[in-house]
């Protein structure tokens, strides 16, 4: 059987940055997951003793906190620095610009509609940046019967599909007087999901590699399922299933923006093995 | 053969306005066709004494120049206040929004892309208030090949039809950062669109009445044309044919928004003695 890599896969500019940073930073803790990738935070904490923390009541002053690859609230952000923690910022640059967004239209008084899910650390990271009147949908239907004024400002989160984010602001452009696009689905996110959908389209089976939790490696799945339909989602070589093989010729591979090269070769290493 | 109107059609708000500027300024003349209808532009001539002047060299200190719903150039707007002429605003406020978007856009840094014609008096003016980069399309692939900076401003010429104007959004917010949609498309003419299409709809002949060179006629004939094929554009009742309602069960009309009332009731009585 062949197998074959998307023309870009895995880690994005903004994840890169990170694990430097957390490289760097031998010793200190991530507050809350760097990237969406159990295996590399692992990694990260056995050759560079940087733990991870959950609860922000536990650091104490003089502590190195890195924040997460997805950036954090306001309010926690303004706790950290009141508690007199070393903050070591680590947030993707492409997270900050959404943050920030939210925070000038907020001021000059837009409403603001972000496109993600409301229980995703990136949204509720930006969302904290909006003074009032932001609403978060993960679908056009979802704006049904919701109200805005004349001016609204939409966002998205990084990791999104932009045809879903384009119906959104679709919907909100026939009925308002102005609305703001701010396209911040990051090219990363663009580059990876244009080249899972042409190797999708020519495979028999494809794998997808990436954190189960992670959004951008859920939509390459998804994009995956919808032009190759035996796509799979793995987190590792282990969860691989031969009969999946069967009788294939061609195996596509892609991998989202938190998954490790190293992680990505030893999947391709063990599909190789078992067809 | 039943003759039935549709729901919304005719003078709009700015067309309404325009025409009692003009009739309360008897004697004075308008710079250009106040509004896209010769008939009615021969009513206020004959009936309260204002006339058409074509050539902005030929108004005199004192003169009273009436500005057309459409808008002027801001340069010649800028001459006629500097030869001293009484110069009285006909402009419909929904299309010096567009202006004023243009020059505060343009002031802001933005690429400003201008959905609509560009030899149509309405634009003409609004790309005047742009001070540079500003780029007129009239659909989607006129787009092609073209180079903006990262932050686009769009407006759209105030009769056009919202799903084309979508489409040249779309493909803006596809690739730039931030795209600044002003749907500056009028209600009246939406409202308009909606109406025709559904008489349309249920209609064996379709009549639209208005000036061969009003936009928004046009576009009311192009949709009623989409959904009747058989669909006519008429200036007044003597344009009519009689073959057009033979065998016909019902005929829907529709009017443009510079079409007087007066000329929809004389197409409608028309009609209704040919079938």
């Amino acid at each position: 059987m062949n197998v074959k890599l998307a023309e870009n896969y895995g880690f994005c500019f903004g994840v890169k940055r990170a694990i430097k940073i957390a490289e760097e930073n031998i010793g200190s803790s991530t507050y809350g997951p760097l990237i969406h990738n159990g295996k590399e935070i692992n990694r990260l904490q056995e050759d560079f003793q940087v733990s991870l923390v959950e609860d922000i009541s536990t650091f104490k002053e003089g502590d190195k906190a890195v924040i997460r690859t997805h950036g954090i609230p306001k309010d926690e952000l303004a706790l950290l620095h009141e508690k007199k923690i070393d903050v070591i910022d680590a947030t993707c640059p492409y997270v900050t610009k959404p943050q920030q967004i939210c925070e000038e239209m907020s001021n000059e008084g837009y409403d603001i509609v972000i496109f993600g899910d409301v229980n995703h650390p990136e949204i509720k990271g930006v969302m904290s940046y909006a003074k009032k009147g932001v609403t978060v949908v993960e679908s056009v239907e979802e704006l049904e019967g919701k109200f805005f004024y004349e001016k609204i400002a939409v966002v998205a989160q990084t990791t999104r599909k932009v045809d879903e984010f384009m119906k959104v602001c679709n919907h909100l452009m026939r009925s308002h007087k102005e609305v703001r696009v701010f396209n911040t689905i990051c090219n990363a996110t663009f580059d990876n999901q244009d080249a899972v959908k042409a190797l999708a389209n020519e495979s028999d089976v494809m794998v997808v590699i990436g954190g189960k939790n992670s959004s951008n490696t859920k939509e390459l799945h998804s994009i995956s399922k919808d032009n190759c339909k035996d796509s799979y989602l793995v987190e590792g070589p282990d969860d691989l299933d031969s009969a999946w093989f069967l009788n294939k010729k061609d195996c596509g591979v892609s991998a989202g923006a938190s998954t490790p090269d190293w992680i990505i070769k030893q999947v391709t290493a063990k599909i190789k093995e078992l067809s």
